[in-house]
């Protein structure tokens, strides 16, 4: 078989061991030829495109991104260019399609998140034998118990929990941690845990200020005058999101960086004239080198991809049901968000060893 | 309620954040009362205990080792001790259960491997209220899917495998690694998956020397100067355990380092004539700040003995089954191994990515 | 001897270490007794004091923070206290001086930066026998070679920009970092060198947004689409710092994060149409496990100051004359900045390598 | 120009940033061209070489090894070769000087420690431009100040001391940590100061097992019943090698592990009846991403070698003044070696918090 790859949407650590894997399992199992494509999509409407042996791939597993590169606004269903100073959009999955065929591909494995994974559905309507590799650093695709990435993610958070709760108990303080998770919560959940956070904010539980605020008075009576909060950028405030724009209104510019986060500090110290301090992870989530745990997983999944494509299983996804990955249809694994739930697990054991939610 | 804990057996990273996870929902969910119990079953002996408060577990969950201290030879039903210069066993089990009453405890939570359990198991006999929590960094337990301590192990080993790596290939050597794993190979299995070995040794699969150095001369002939093997260090050669014993006869005492991995340095050395350099991992797999993993599975076990010892579950363990904590009853739990598959899943994705076990 | 010990000022790894250094030349050397202050000199104002042990700093070294805990705004010749709801400044040096003999000491070690040893100075005017050690994250103390915590800083500035390199690769971004110097960029020049930036910024060297623009162009030249840059939080335009204030102007409540990583992005963003992200590191460049090479330096401070106080050498502070600790007037050392020399090596290196200051 | 680099000698972080110095600094500097050697002299005399461009060297930095490999035993001059079954040595270097000029150089840069620079200041007399950079993770070349490699080692080290120290104080065990250090203890002392070691062995203090015992029984009569000790590999007792030998006798193929980490554990063991447990750390001392110090020291040195090529300072090495990068005369600069100094300042700190050295 000729298989082709290629890595869309944003970093995550583990990309680089997926590669790795489907190489390995091309090369040693099937003898077959892997060619990767370049920054996503656009290497395949481009066709930048290039041999992947054995070769190329050792010693890319302990490195953070993707060999291959990525990116984020290519989908050739509307892909958007700029011709004569302005943009426009137009269907070229085409030319897509003809690079697949000019390349000689019996397959193509798509690593990456639900966009990314939506596009390769459609690619597998128009004909092309697409395998997909699910992709998130948020760990909410509903289709599989957990994705690459998430556990480097969750481990670079506490690590900086760990650095932030020294500051914080030497100098009384408040602090609020900003992390990943727009529409889900796993992230600022599990971090939260293993950093020993007082207060977690996510998503799923809108919060109030007052509730926040009584638990840091709580933790003052009982001789604690510090508090570390876990907020997830998707968080908000039970009385609603206009609190958070009234503030930034005014300063288009600054909009960016004043998150939840910034409105939780502001608003405590507001109340309670504690000091609190915001720190914002940003980008360095998405880096590093990929814990163990997420190198196996991402492991298993490139190879599973290439024993799937020797199956036929097309327009099928990798997908961990523990402890074994199986292949699910890409259609009906779309569109499905897996969110933290207010009975699972995590959020028990958080509130039994005394954890708040803000709720 | 007036709940003891006490940490018995070899260390194991997550022991403190399972203790903290004790105190904080003893107090926290039910206002009880948590009593440390000092190295083991020995402090109970001993009446070595004291009160475990939140600010006494404040800041422990980053650190390895256990604030309790442990120990290794205090089974109270064969205690050992010397008494006039010569060593004498006794039974002193009848002292632990009036030290138990005496300091007022309705229930004793355990945290241990198999020999601590099975002594927890055997006061519960006695009338104590005890509730056991499976501690092990070589993930053999049967009766729970995965032990905290693991993930850190194997995040150490495969830290020295990156390490090892860049020397390897910059050098043209062939590097043995020796890890923990007795009696199973999980660690060995990761770490080797996470490290990018080549050639992983475990006890469930016995290697043929010939077969590793033809691994080694496979890679050579595609130009790969370099061969990283783990080994766990209770791996042995199909032909017998006979021929390691012969290596380090007439040498009483070095006979503690000459393990296996020294055995396969040697061998290959003698029949490839390349230049073999053997490391053993030894004590700093024990060690260690906790993964995250590690610190969110010690937490869900810690907070669910409280909670089983509220629902009376005693003579239980709590075991992971994944995604949920359980409680199982001890005497189910012991004396059955966990080994690594060879038809599981990390050995088929090893063998898929072309990982050797010298089979 | 009886040594009290305190430190003041912010979080920097490696107070622990000093503390413990401190604690055992006294017991191990001299078997003097050793009195923790607690929280800078609010702990002297208020007695609140305990004796420290070997016992008590056994297994601190590796923890950031201080055991003794520390206090910003704790000067006692201006003592700022709410009384009846309003803030009133006084002059409580003579309670400091009272309880400094009420426990006994003769002398007093004060691990701080400029304005904490600013005031041991003063307290040496008033009679007490003090010994200084330097401490600043920033290393900008003139009258020592380097400040412990420094390296540990510029360690994790580095782990940072080491995790933002693969995104800024695979994504083709500039990334912009933010990172501590206010006064000078010893942290944003080292940590820009050790983590691959390819522009920094630092308060010593004003820089053009038009000179960044065109490195990042020659960089795409060369096929290299994306640009790493460091920003020191006391970086400026040379066009004036009016710049600045206009983008946050209308909205007080945002002009804290809003800072020079914020402005340098979002005038690239309106200069060249490429996606700029910005990452503020704050806090968690205190925090963390000291370095080895910071911990062996606060050692070194902590044992010097003992030997200092046996060899009578008060009004004096510890400080590094490469390869050794000396001792220094305080009145000397205080009120001069070390700030990074242009003509420097560390200039000069960057320069060398292609590394652009923006100027 | 036309340079040459070539990296001999064993394994050490930092490599790499030095190549890649080299590398931009010819490029952005003096529009220089730079040819990369393979495998130390070995390349130059098989004429195994490629040049190196930005591309080549982008990214690098924060890897182990060196990407243009390296070579034990290639010395020119005595050139070993198996022709017909027999080793043969020949002068080969009329060979590397006729490469040195069909690939056109102008300059050699030699990476290596004492012996690769011996060899490189041989090519000098026979007519060649060399320069040289001195690489040793051991930190005993007597010419520099510190050398790069040697800070990611201690680190190494240290990290390993952190995860034992837990378990030992857990357990209440002696640990014997050996490390690198054959001729010098500077690993041994500078990671155990750091590490929190209770006794240190080194080369250059000949030690008495019966005062370590004496150390060990005066931290147990304090109640510290575990003790750390670092043990350089090249540390022998005071009563002479000859008993190390005495236990490995009769064992010639487990010879290579038995040093004297082993022999100290098994003496105390013999003398204390304490449980004394060895690890080796081995070759992961040599692995691992360059510390911030080293990779800043490394990129000094890489860029002034350029500089110092085009300045015509040839025969000579870059070597660390303290702050100064200097240039040294290679004659001057070799087969003199730098020594841990027992009235140094890392030994009398090192006495001064209670650190025992055996004597």
């Amino acid at each position: 078989m000729r298989i082709g790859v290629l890595t869309g949407g944003g970093d995550c650590p583990g990309l680089n061991a997926v590669i790795r894997a489907v190489v390995k399992t091309a090369e040693h199992k099937y003898h077959d030829e892997v060619i990767g494509i370049r920054d996503g999509f656009s290497g395949l409407i481009r066709n930048k495109t290039h041999p992947l042996d054995l070769a190329r791939v050792s010693g890319i597993m302990p490195r953070g991104g993707t060999i291959l590169g990525s990116s984020n606004r290519d989908n050739p269903f509307k892909f958007a260019e700029y011709i004569g100073g302005k943009m426009v959009q137009s269907d070229v999955s085409d030319t897509a399609v003809e690079n697949y065929k000019k390349n000689g591909l019996d397959c193509l494995i798509v690593v990456g998140g639900d966009g990314t994974l939506d596009i390769a559905h459609k690619f597998s309507q128009k004909g092309l034998n697409v395998i997909g590799i699910p992709k998130t650093i948020d760990n909410d695709l509903y289709a599989t118990d957990i994705t690459f990435g998430y556990d480097t993610a969750v481990t670079t958070v506490m690590e900086a929990l760990d650095k932030i709760h020294t500051t914080a108990e030497s100098h009384h303080r408040v602090m609020v941690v900003e992390v990943m998770g727009s529409d889900a919560g796993w992230i600022a959940t599990a971090a939260g845990i293993a950093g020993g956070a007082h207060i977690i904010l996510i998503p799923e539980i809108p919060f109030e200020i007052e509730k926040i605020a009584r638990k840091i008075y709580e933790r003052k009576g009982r001789g604690k005058h510090f508090t570390v909060i876990v907020v997830a950028e998707g968080a908000y405030p039970i009385s609603g999101e206009r609190t958070i724009k009234r503030i930034v209104e005014g300063s288009s510019e600054t909009v960016r960086l004043g998150g939840v986060g910034e409105y939780v500090a502001a608003e405590l110290e507001r109340q309670t004239h504690i000091e609190v301090r915001t720190t914002v992870l940003g980008h360095i989530q998405r880096g590093g080198t990929p814990s163990a745990f997420d190198r196996i997983l991402a492991t298993r999944y490139g190879a599973a991809a290439v024993v799937f494509a020797h199956e036929g299983k097309f327009d099928h996804m990798a997908a961990l049901r523990t402890p074994d990955i199986v292949s699910v249809p890409l259609e009906e694994a779309l569109h499905q968000m897996k969110r933290v739930s207010p009975d699972g697990s995590h959020i028990v054991t958080s509130r039994n060893v005394g954890i708040s939610f803000g709720d």
